[in-house]
């Protein structure tokens, strides 16, 4: 992380300065903001820390419950997720607090003795190399305490207004700046309730599969149900299952169920199978208890015993799979208008919770809306970007849906008895070999968007088959030339609305001659077509829309600094001082270097540009300066006004 | 880390609950205390971080300054310091805030044009698999921070006193309690002074180069000056200086330098040679300004050039080594009296700052009195070993002057022109070799206790050759059986005041039969010389006196963990839940194992016992069971009363 740049400052670095504008009234929410965000859930968190960071953006975030969150819900962390969290600045917390899926275990019936589970299969949970970050478990809750420091911390000083209930939402066309009346219910301390108007120039509904924000825009989940009761609960338990603190599939004559191993070494989650539903029934109606959980735990995991001591938070639910075909308020078709109102997460998109996805794809979500809202906002795009956040998320939801659905039914169904498929029932090698073909998809890293405005034609793609266009940006270690710092190049991708071009360098290129790497600074330091010339406005860093590193085939101590580019020395700050970070080499002592890793073409190189949530936007050649022009022309604007 | 056995608690499982008797009065100072800490500088903040884990301990750190450090100081941490950090559950946040030091480059003259200077060298700043942890750089006031935070999150919510000048201590034989009185003087908002008095089991002075504790006991630093001056500043510059951002040795016709570059990307430290100094001259009588330090930087960078923009922080010193005989209050021979004043860091060693050593020797000191004095005041150890204290801590800071000396000789030295030896100056190859040479000592890793109470002999050392007794538990890369979870092995090693024994297996054992480990534990279990009985208290976790840990050398799947005695899946906490990280396999994934990367008997395993401050205690065999009863014997008691 960079600080100081402007000066020294004393204490902690993570927290910045304060926007002279910053200010929190917990009183009463503001009557005009940029962006409301109805629901301090996982996707209105990301959403809020993302625009936090945006001080000129003035950002509201309103939630129903009368203070954060503390207990039960969601509790998978993919490792795309984890990738994000290292956007944001704080995966090393989670890392450290969470516990750490590495291995899966599925138990069956013993065909000896099918009143017994046994151990049949082993796997480990994410296949080596996927990411730099493990796959791991924690409580909501503290995913949510991290957003919220961070936004306390940001220069926006945003915190979330409380106690207030989404009423209805009207959008009026005609008033240009702030189109979106919003009603909230707001309960006082003393029980009172009053209304509350807020005007938005945009609002996102992350109100949870009950969305009042959907509902106002006449939108509905669509989907299926599998008809099936389960049973979730945190425990603090005594057993003898050997496998207690491993994911664990368990697939038993009577019934199954999902051990979860969470944090701190001592509590578990348990997804158990209840009662098959009848159609249209909803699972309230059977009256499930605690007791019946325990005791059906207790019934699956036999001859191993369960002892329960401490239920911190329980629930049941039926699976479903739903999902809502539009996110946000513009009918299908219409591409004139521009949306204003948006939804996200569970507001649009319901699955089981055992693929571990829901709450990782809902932070996608808003992760994907978030750079969009603010490039508009900050005026570096025109609002037709914004069509784009229902294009590709709802693609992404509808895939996780199907996958979920296959995988509800192979969790759902009994496993097979012996080697006869006539037998009925899920094979229980067929289910681990789903598990294993699907963990890509698991991880987080399944999300590939297609070709748009954003996203490049895959033409060039040849020059680096490890980069794929529209996948994220999949990190691999290099060497800072400036100090001869491990680093992963991934993580050069901060939550900070900006473009990345990683630049690789072809063999021989050490930027001294005039041409890859050296031409292709030339072009966007001195040419009228550079993006980092038309996109930019007085009084930035160079690096404020678009953050140019190389990555050199060399090792570090052949690159001299003192014949690099001045764009790959930027100076920065009101001192002018020279930014050091911006040159990699490859990691030459551990293994297959970056190029190889990534399968960028060593004669040639690489220009790849990551858009601001991580994904590959565009492979190009080092020399297809034009191309790259012409990419940000599509949807960058030179408007250089700044927010209202 | 671990969390939730006494029932589940939602938030952050940083902050402990507090201690029942846990109050911080900023208004007063206790007038009854167990441990008065003088000094809040890195040797009393982790005294005092340590010394708040216990909250039947009362301990009191008082400071002289108004409130917490902001600015300047040391900035250098070895790799030792990290690994110290880590048990003191920080160290991933320095990791991310701190500057990496990777290699260190040298400049000499240019022999074509020695007016200019030109690198002749650069090498690795640690060598490869010499920690876990790398060489950092950053602001010591961001380490206090860090403690400090440590501090108020502790069940003791322990805070320091400040504006409390230490004044005089006197201690009287017969006050068995509280023998030591302490007059402090007290600055009130108003600059109004008072005289506050607290008496102290223990006191123990980190009051610096000047320490008034130290003067009370009547002892003295003595050493010699190099009669050099030289001065530091902390910069925002603009430089073309091409190893700004590494650690830089640039010796040149016009004196010499070390850049240190410094956390955040833009600053620097500059450590300049100045004046040579008369006999017994202070640096102070020289008048050395800024302008000066500035002005001989630029003319020993030359040409580069170097553009000051802003100066932090700045000062000036000369070079002197002193050290102080003895660390306590107990004339030397004087066994039978136990210590009842200790001092500790710059208060018994000062040195040149330019080895990095200064902050990190000061912290070892009070990692190896503070669980000591815990031990005392709990009544785990009898009074005499507070002896070790001075004995141990004494020898290592004479070793670091001795070396100190040289490099700061060599350091100052001019460098040799050509090859001619009998030109006089310093080889500038002589002075990397001796640099390289010393690493691991730079690093923190040449400290080797010598044999004691506490600290084996070294009879059975061909047993685990690289656990070498005296030195710092190395740590290594496992697998946690429970849960496949990649682990280094020492981060077992926390800063509880616990010993650890890691029991490693011989070949085949995979505690099953009644050899090796398992017989291990049935002594431990069920033996009255058993330690873990001899010293258990009622009530306590099985675990609380001594943490055993088992390394396996099969592969994690294939140790069974159903099979594994008792002791290695012990009950704890108020529900008697199985604590499930005592067990681990090697990563067999990843390059040598452990046993082979630390020369681990396989045939016949061995029991690493490791003492609260992460050192090697002793190296047994499994099978030792008197031997590892009777060390224990040789300095724990028996004594179960708690404090009173």
């Amino acid at each position: 992380m960079q600080f100081h740049h402007n000066g020294f400052k004393a204490g902690d670095p993570h927290r910045a300065e304060a926007d002279p504008g910053a200010r929190h009234d917990p009183g009463a929410v503001p009557s005009h903001v940029d962006v409301l965000i109805v629901g301090c859930g996982p996707a209105g968190l990301t959403l809020a820390a993302q625009l936090a960071a945006f001080p000129d953006i003035r950002t509201c975030i309103v939630e129903q419950k009368e203070g954060p969150l503390e207990l039960g819900q969601a509790d998978g962390i993919a490792c795309r997720t984890m990738e994000m969290f290292e956007a944001f600045n704080f995966s090393e917390r989670v890392m450290k607090e969470a516990c750490w899926i590495s291995e899966v275990t599925f138990w069956k019936p013993d065909p000896q003795d099918p009143g017994k589970v046994m151990r049949h299969g082993r796997v480990q949970d994410t296949e080596d190399g996927l990411s730099e970050f493990p796959h791991v478990v924690l409580n909501q809750a503290r995913v949510h305490d991290f957003y919220l420091e961070l936004m306390r911390d940001s220069p926006s000083r945003l915190e979330p207004h409380y106690s207030r209930r989404f009423v209805d939402l009207a959008v009026s066309g005609s008033a240009a700046d702030y189109p979106v009346e919003v009603r909230l219910e707001r309960t006082d301390a003393d029980g009172r309730k009053r209304l509350e108007t807020v005007r938005a120039r945009y609002v996102v509904g992350c109100d949870g599969a009950r969305s009042g924000v959907r509902k106002s825009m006449g939108r509905h989940l669509a989907g299926d149900s599998a008809n099936q009761a389960w049973g979730v609960m945190d425990l603090l338990a005594l057993t003898d299952f050997p496998d207690i603190r491993y994911k664990s599939v368990v697939q038993s004559g009577s019934g199954n169920l999902l051990v979860i191993p969470r944090e701190g070494g001592y509590l578990v989650r348990l997804y158990v199978e209840m009662d098959k539903l009848a159609d249209d029934e909803r699972v309230s109606s059977r009256g499930i208890t605690l007791d019946k959980l325990v005791a059906a735990a207790q019934r699956i995991l036999h001859p191993y015993t369960l002892d329960v001591k401490e239920v911190p938070w329980w629930s049941v639910y039926e699976i479903g799979q739903r999902i809502c075909d539009k996110y946000d308020d513009v009918p299908a078709g219409e591409v004139a208008r521009s949306p204003r109102v948006f939804i996200a997460g569970d507001a649009c998109h319901t699955h089981s919770p055992k693929a571990g996805q829901g709450m990782n794809v809902s932070m996608q979500d808003t992760f994907n809306l978030g750079w969009k809202l603010a490039a508009v906002l900050r005026r570096q795009c025109g609002p037709e970007l914004l069509h784009t956040y229902s294009a590709e998320r709802q693609a992404v939801a509808q895939e996780l849906i199907d996958f979920d659905r296959q995988w509800a039914r192979m969790f759902s169904d009994r496993p097979r008895e012996g080697e006869d498929s006539g037998s009925g029932g899920v094979d229980p090698k067929a289910f681990q070999d789903y598990f294993e073909r699907h963990g890509r998809f698991t991880a987080g890293m399944g999300t590939h968007y297609g070709v748009s405005k954003i996203r490049g034609e895959s033409t060039h793609q040849s020059l680096a088959t490890g980069f794929v266009v529209g996948t994220r940006f999949h990190s691999a270690p290099v060497i800072r030339v400036s100090d001869a710092k491990p680093f992963q190049l991934g993580h050069a991708g901060k939550a900070d609305g900006r473009w990345r071009m990683y630049a690789f360098a072809g063999a021989e290129d050490d930027a001294c001659d005039g041409k890859g790497i050296r031409a292709l600074c030339s072009f966007l330091e001195t040419s009228d077509a550079s993006p980092f010339r038309r996109y930019a406005r007085p009084g930035q860093d160079v690096d404020a829309v678009f953050d140019l590193r190389a990555i050199f085939q060399q090792p570090h101590a052949a690159i001299a600094i003192e014949s690099l580019p001045a764009l790959l020395l930027p100076r920065k700050g009101r001192y002018g001082l020279r930014d050091y970070e911006k040159v990699f080499s490859p990691d030459l002592k551990n293994g297959p270097d970056i190029f190889d890793l990534r399968g960028v073409d060593r004669a040639k190189g690489a220009l790849i540009v990551v858009r601001p949530d991580q994904y590959v936007a565009h492979v190009l050649p080092l020399e297809a300066h034009q191309q790259l022009a012409d990419f940000f022309a599509g949807f960058m604007s030179c408007d250089r006004a700044r927010l209202p």
